[in-house]
Parts: structure tokens; sequence; C-alpha cells
């Protein structure tokens, strides 16, 4: 069995912010796979995808205090500037997150541990609404 | 064809370890798929996945280096330091390397190349016993 | 359907290559896919594959610059340097961008947003040719 679907996210700020709940709603054959994949894939090249904590907020807050200090905005080296401070970063940051998760699929669901959540991570100042590509394969 | 299943993985000491061998012994059915992918996934937020070089131990040390470095427990930045100094650089961790890996099957093997191995990447000082959840696709 | 192809890379300098259009032209068989999933894997652990923009080359001279930064070949803390200075570096970037790229694939082609494209991230200064797995799967 094979289905694709797009969801668009809606904007969010920058940071890093919870969407499991939302990505499961939007695809309600899910529940129909005994076994399978969930391949989600963000198209887009300073938005990125992972796989984290899905409790306290201050974890997501410490996400983006790491990736400002690790990729600086500031930095000397960046040539690509003409699209504003925040955007070479941006694609940096995608790049070490990744544009995509695949999630093992079990009786109907996302097969995660307890602890884990599905981030969207927003990298740009304004980076609007965001598309989701969602491939679910299995039987 | 479909096939999961989870393997417990043994506490490990905080570092990078090869496990490519023990997942391969623990799901037999690799070997009657001509062409597909095995995906392996960790159901934790302070663990990860990554392939590298297999032969030389002293480079999954350097592993273990870099990424003490590259995030630091004393970071002044960290907010969620209720569960411990090595708790919220291990997210960050587990982020940067991934909670997953999809590797290429071929005859009845994982097609590696040459130096390539599997690592368990134990972010925590005790981690604890580990979930991996192994799915086969293919035929 | 499942069809897996194995690609060669001629060999390119230490850098970000842009390999889409390559890619795509080596899987003819991508056309006949109505939904499905590519996954391109790249058997080495100095060498890896990523996602970003393809229209500015400073953006991909920007990740160059980066990524050399971020991974200095000087640091201290390197203990296997017996296959150069660039080597263990190497390996490191190799594991923060990763070995592969699972794509979606839409009516034959594959579903990339507008300014996506197919990194080669060659970490070493002489790689040599590189070996990529294609493996398509879908209807």
């Amino acid at each position: 069995m094979w289905i694709q679907r797009e969801i668009t996210l809606r904007p969010r700020p920058r940071g890093f912010h919870l969407i499991t709940a939302e990505v499961e709603s939007e695809v309600p054959e899910l529940r129909s796979l005994e076994v399978g994949i969930a391949h989600l894939f963000i198209r887009h090249t300073s938005a990125s995808l992972t796989l984290n904590e899905n409790a306290s907020p201050d974890v997501r807050r410490d996400f983006e205090s790491y990736f400002d200090e690790a990729v600086p905005e500031d930095a000397p080296y960046w040539t690509h500037t003409i699209e504003g401070p925040d955007d070479m970063p941006a694609h940096i940051k995608a790049s070490l997150l990744g544009p995509s998760l695949s999630l093992p699929v079990s009786r109907g669901r996302l097969a995660l541990g307890t602890w884990q959540g599905v981030y969207l991570c927003e990298h740009r100042d304004h980076g609007g609404a965001r598309s989701l590509l969602v491939t679910l394969s299995g039987e």
C-alpha cells in the first residue's frame, strides 16, 4: 500500500515546534497499516525535521540556543548574504538536522519511543507556511 | 514483504559502539531479501545511530572527543539541566546524528561499503538498555 | 516494484557538488513510478549526501567554509591521524550530514521543493570515484 499526501504547516516563529499530533491527524490512513514506514519530507532548504524530547518546552528552547551558537549569523566566512543574515545559517542548520524522517509504523500508529516527538525546525525569522510531503508504505 | 522486529541492545558505556554484526544476527530474515531496505530506528532521544568506519577503534574514540567538544556540557545557555549535565547535550547529539538508518539490502545482505559499520551512539553516562526497532521491506 | 542500481560518481574536488540531474538520468525507471521513495546511499565513510539550495554556487562554497570551521583539521583531540589531516574530519562531517537520502517520488519525478537539489559532499582532498547505490520502491 502506498499513500502520499501533502500537508501545509502554518507559519511558525523561528524555533523548534512539536508537530506529531498534527501530522498524525492529517494522515488517517496510518491506522490501516499493520506494519510500515511513514516518510515525512519537508520541501524547503531553510527548515528541517528532527525527532526529540516531547515533554519539556525548555528542551526545544535549548535546541534554538545551541544551533544559534553553533551556526553563527555573523561568521566572517559567509559569502551568500544577499537573503539576510538568517538565510545561510538556516541552510546549514537544515542540512545538519535533515529534510526528512522515516518513522516505523506498527499496528496503525507511529512506533515512537515514549519521549519521542516530531519537531518542525524553523530556521528563518519569517519562514512562512511550510510544505510537508508524507509518504506511507506498508501493509 | 514486511518484517518488523524489536531488538534490545544491552547497556553500553557513553561512546560509539559497532553493532553491525549484532543487528544482522537478530534479523535472519534479511537473508531472504533479494532487494530491499533495512530501516533501523532507536526509540530514544539521548542515543542515536550513524554509519562510519568499522576498523579502527581510535576513529570511534575521536567521535566521542569531537562531539563532547562540539556540544559542551557546561555551556551557559542550557536551561534544561534538571536531568543532569549530560542530558541536554545528549539530546542535541542525538538530533545531529539522527534516530534512524535506512540501509540498502542486496542479495540477502546489508549492501554496505567495505569500511561502513553501524554505530550505536550512546550519549548518556548511564543510558541503560536501548530499544531498536528494525523494519525490513523488499522482495 | 523494487529496482536497485549502482552509480559510479566521477572523482570530484573537496567540496559540495550538485548531482540531482546526474542521479535522475541514471535511473530512468523513476519515470514509471506513480508514487514511491528513491533511496540514495553512498558507500563510503568520508563523503556524504545532503539536500540543499540548488541555485547559488556561493551557498555550496559557504557549506565548505562552515564545515571546515566546525570540524577543524588541527584539533588537538584527534588520535586517528594515520590517514592524513583531512581523514578524521571527513569521517565526522560524513556522519553529521549522513550517508543517505530518502526522497519522495510523485508521478515519475523526485518530488523535491523548487530550491532543493542533491549534494554530493566530498570531504577528502582526493576522495576518488564514489559509489552510490540507488534503491527505488513504489508503484
